[in-house]
């Protein structure tokens, strides 16, 4: 059994409240046996049954909580006994069930491809890593990055002091909350909102496998937590790793040279399952000085009965319907550009009709012009349409020498970037959901303000510990300390193709923080990963490397070849089962 | 000189057709004595001198031209001496002029970064090459995927007859037409609108440097095209390689086990230098049965003159402006999703308030709702807001096992998916840009349009060749042979990070052709590349890899270590300095 969340509180004649909740049935994958002993697929979530049970489970007095009814094909039974006999007339239409067959089962099945079985192109690391982590205050350096990592029970990791050539870009930068919405003509689809961080990333950051999750030579860092009075950590909950992009950052030819520069970037990791779903965050670093946040989501979806819930998603297995929902995760950058005194500007690209000296009649053309977000009334806000406002931080008392301010912009980078709910004034998350109602919002810091969401909303949607549409008050945004939010997320109604595990490839979504008249030119002309090749009639008379070192001889995989005997299983936190009275009861310390 | 493209057609007060030309001055970079001989860098669209003479060139007869005017300094002047007076006068304001001094080169300079000359990690590939390629026949096979590969001069590479597990589901896919839009107070920039098929991709796509433009194991295809009655050749103007995407496409943690995939991709890879700028035309095929195209930018701006020029862009470099400008890259996708008789679906989701059986009073949920676009007078689109909208070509007449329509979504994935062209009935394309007015289009095939564009558009906007606007004349879509056009695109205002290039960070964009509906379940399940460890109370019990090969031992770097003497530097064929009489002269043939 697994029911609505949040719960609801709904009155009733007198005005009292009462806490409601329903509850669907899920069937538990049967024992498979494998060649080497047995397991059970985790793909409970693929087994709705169709059957929901409602009850009043006001207070914390037991014997007070009553059943309220039954729901089955879309026809709600007020007694047990009603719909017992429902189900036992002869007319009564009884909808497939779901079992949990090899369908659910993720392991490779299927005919064999051509050439897979063989090794496939791999990353490796001929010579040192090229940055500094300092383990003892989770303190980074790459190249002319620096960043603290912090790791929280409630948002999993999140980045602190993000210096870039010795100046503060960002002071910190993380997810606030991840919100899976669902919709449909059951109760338990449409009572469900998860606000993640309620269950916590924290806890069920799980230690990332080499190879698969990460290239063999990524540098693992154990993360720990702190929930229910103890703390905790996690092997390799932090994968932090340099890799060649596999195509350049720069590149021109010409009729005499080449000059490429290699697309090197540095990842730092951590990978999430809360319950069904499987999360991973990467913050990309860039030689140019971009920073990128990305968002994946992997694992199981939570699916719906089909009876009669066409409307709410696709009809995708035997009795299966894929429940279409929405993801919302809101992160928070905090930037401090030259200092704390910022303001977001829109420069806007639009078409204008304009006549010139030089031309008789007027001309179709563009032009650019600038506005800013001068208080907290305007500051939530969603991308403009066919893209044509660049958001930019900046600080206006620092211009360039040629008089232009210097910022960093944001902008979309991958997939659904900006995605928001699609729900408004959502029945179950009530005045919980401010943050995830817009692709982005910009508020004037506050020591007051500092999440974005509380792990507790939850218990009460309508009454939030934080709620952030209070955040915006009118304040004024011109050259304050601004708080950038911003949402990640997906329109996901699952199709087929999300059986038995929804993939990484259109389930993403990025966002990227860069360089906008910050520096004079391009800082990736520093780096001396680049060649220059001189030619003439097809004869090269130079080349130039810039004294980079080339990969010559052997790499001994040997030393990288990881033992997946040696995987430790990390510790045994889940969502599903969930004891209230003892989250996290599993859960080993290693430090 | 370089002037405005394409030349104005305008009519005098008898009606008489006249050309107009308008040229700009540029500096030629100075010779720059190096180590080891000396180099010209190639930034003259860096240099702009901010001097612009007028001319009309209509007819072949040289003789008839006339010289019109000059501009200096948003002053027009309507002869040279006029011009020559003004500028010996005392008060004459004369602006900086841009010298080509280091900041044009893309050579390493600044401060060395600290670990950055040692050897950063890299792609390598320990086994054989896992696909197959028929050269003869330019015919590729990797795992499920096949498709044959296309080279001509206006638009380079092309793919077509794209078949997934023996059904086609694209016959063609390819570039069309590449729009460099620009805007400024100057007749130059503001007369700037490239179609860069006129150019043609073909003759520039040169040859890619092992080790930067692509991984050193790629496989190197060599590209014929014909142009001016000769067929000419590329040494490896198309790359393809498999690579590791370092995060994973499939996984999921459980209490008792981890289900991981490799995230392994082909890439079919082709580059142009089109005059200053690079783009990077990749194919991605993933193992899920997406297709993604991507297009990246980088080499160098055209950039404008500062003087008066702040409404169309940034000031950049002492008298330079960046001069802001739309890409704007059409793509052809000819689907056939099980035979030619497809329909483009919507299926959008939206916010609605709903009653249930189950619950007092209406509830704020959301639903989805489907439909289709049922003739060419709806053939014209744009993203809808939010992303709430999902494209998808399907076949109607073959649902699946569960009733559900099979087919393929169209779906944003990175930056400018679907930007088009700001200006709207610009004064430099007239009739010649209906294909970047929106985000995407959907036709009916027929063998008299063929590519939305034509490189001889170029010689008469007003009155092109192909005038795609034309492809929207009501004809049925549903169920028909359809062509899906859609934009990759760039708003870009070059700033300070732009100098010396423009990097592939943040200039790109893709869009992905991806199964919905259209197989039973997520066909990367059939991959064995995959992982699953079993364990329990922290000791690994089991190891699944499904039969995968493992890489152990060494790998030999000679063997795939690339001799940057032996890059041939292609044929010097460039746009830049162009002579229309004799385009290829330099272009050998290497077949």
């Amino acid at each position: 059994m697994w029911g609505i969340d949040p719960l609801w509180h709904e009155k009733d004649e007198d005005g009292n409240d009462h806490v409601i909740d329903w509850v669907g049935f899920w069937r538990y994958p049967a024992t498979r046996q494998m060649n080497n002993g047995s397991i059970n697929f985790d793909g409970e979530t693929l087994l709705p049954q169709g059957l929901y049970m409602q009850f009043d489970i006001t207070g914390r007095d037991k014997s007070q909580w009553k059943f309220l009814g039954v729901l089955y094909g879309d026809e709600y039974y007020t007694s047990i006994d009603e719909f017992r006999s429902a189900w036992q007339s002869s007319d009564f239409q009884k909808y497939t069930p779901n079992m949990g067959e090899k369908w659910i089962e993720t392991d490779r099945t299927g005919k064999k491809l051509d050439f897979d079985e063989e090794v496939p192109p791999m990353s490796v690391q001929p010579g040192g890593q090229r940055f500094k982590v300092d383990e003892e205050n989770k303190y980074v350096e790459w190249m002319d990055f620096t960043f603290y990592l912090t790791f929280t029970r409630d948002t999993g990791m999140r980045l602190y002091d993000i210096k870039y050539k010795g100046q503060r870009i960002i002071y910190e930068l993380g997810l606030q909350e991840a919100v899976a919405h669902y919709a449909g003509n059951d109760p338990v689809q449409s009572g469900t909102s998860y606000m993640d961080t309620y269950y916590g990333f924290g806890p069920y950051a799980f230690s990332q496998v080499p190879g698969y999750d990460m290239p063999l030579y990524a540098y693992c860092m154990n993360t720990s937590f702190h929930a229910s009075e103890l703390s905790k950590s996690h092997r390799c909950g932090i994968s932090i790793f340099e890799s060649d992009l596999n195509h350049p950052i720069q590149r021109h030819s010409t009729q005499s040279y080449v000059s490429v520069t290699k697309g090197i970037a540095l990842t730092v990791r951590s990978i999430s399952t809360v319950g069904n779903y499987d999360y991973n965050f990467d913050y990309n670093f860039y030689m140019d000085g971009t920073i990128e946040t990305v968002v994946r989501a992997s694992g199981y979806i939570q699916s719906a009965y089909y009876a009669k819930n066409d409307e709410y998603g696709y009809h995708i297995h035997d009795g299966l319907s894929g429940s279409m929902h929405d993801h919302a995760l809101t992160f928070k950058a905090d930037f401090d550009i030259l200092g704390t005194n910022n303001t977001l500007v829109k420069h806007v690209i639009e078409a204008v009709e304009k006549e010139y000296k030089w031309h008789k009649g007027p001309r179709n053309t563009m032009h650019m012009y600038r506005k800013e977000v001068a208080t907290e009334d305007e500051g939530k806000m969603n991308w403009s349409a066919n893209g044509q406002e660049q958001v930019i931080v900046v600080n206006k008392d620092a211009p360039n020498k040629y008089g232009e301010p210097r910022g960093y912009k944001i902008m979309p980078s991958r997939g659904g970037a900006g995605m928001h709910l699609t729900i408004t004034n959502s029945s179950n998350l009530l005045n919980s959901a401010g943050f995830a109602t817009h692709a982005y919002y910009v508020s004037k810091y506050k020591d007051s303000e500092l999440r974005a969401s509380s792990a507790w909303n939850d218990y009460d949607t309508a009454n939030p510990l934080v709620n952030f549409d209070k955040f915006f008050d009118g304040e004024n945004l011109l050259q304050e300390d601004l708080v950038f939010w911003f949402n990640l997320g997906m329109h996901h109604v699952p199709h087929t193709g999300d059986l038995p595990n929804t993939v990484f490839s259109t389930a993403q979504a990025g966002m990227v923080l860069t360089p906008h008249n910050y520096l004079l030119g391009d800082p990736s002309r520093q780096t001396s990963q680049q060649i220059r090749i001189d030619y003439d009639e097809g004869e090269v008379s130079d080349v130039y490397t810039f004294d980079s070192q080339q990969a010559f001889g052997e790499i001994d995989l040997s030393q990288v070849t990881w033992d997946p005997y040696t995987y430790a299983g990390d510790v045994a936190v889940r969502k599903f089962p969930y004891d209230p009275q003892n989250p996290f009861e599993d859960t080993e310390s290693i430090v």
